[in-house]
């Protein structure tokens, strides 16, 4: 199986989002991007279709947004 | 691990995030819930803090909200 990546920029809902992910996926399974530390990889992230964080992508290419967290605008700033 | 509990009421985009769920996790560690089926399992759902469908709950209990889907309150009817 290919990885999934989560997208996440480090408010609490998104951390505690990575750990229940990373624990139930494992962490063998999926890469995961901060976008407070990588703003690099926001333009793939919205290219791909992640309207917020957190976000799952999957390895099919399906985005799940998780919970209701920040707008992917406001990761922007 | 105990199981997560995955919440949905079989819209579109419910029944894909199910599947990507079930790939993701393993069908083994999920119990899937259609609310569409069983409307008596709505109850427990709110009290674990379900909030709209579809929805993870994951074994330390913490929810998951997937995608910007229907609100639980829509799905009582």
């Amino acid at each position: 199986m290919s990885k999934s990546i989560f997208y996440h920029a480090g408010c609490p809902v998104c951390v505690s989002a990575e750990q229940d992910i990373v624990e139930l996926i494992g962490t063998e399974h999926v890469e995961i991007v901060h976008f407070g530390e990588d703003a690099s990889r926001i333009p793939e992230a919205e290219q791909v279709g992640v309207k917020s964080v957190p976000a799952l992508v999957t390895p099919n290419g399906n985005v799940l947004h998780i919970n209701f967290g920040a707008s992917i605008e406001a990761v922007k700033g």
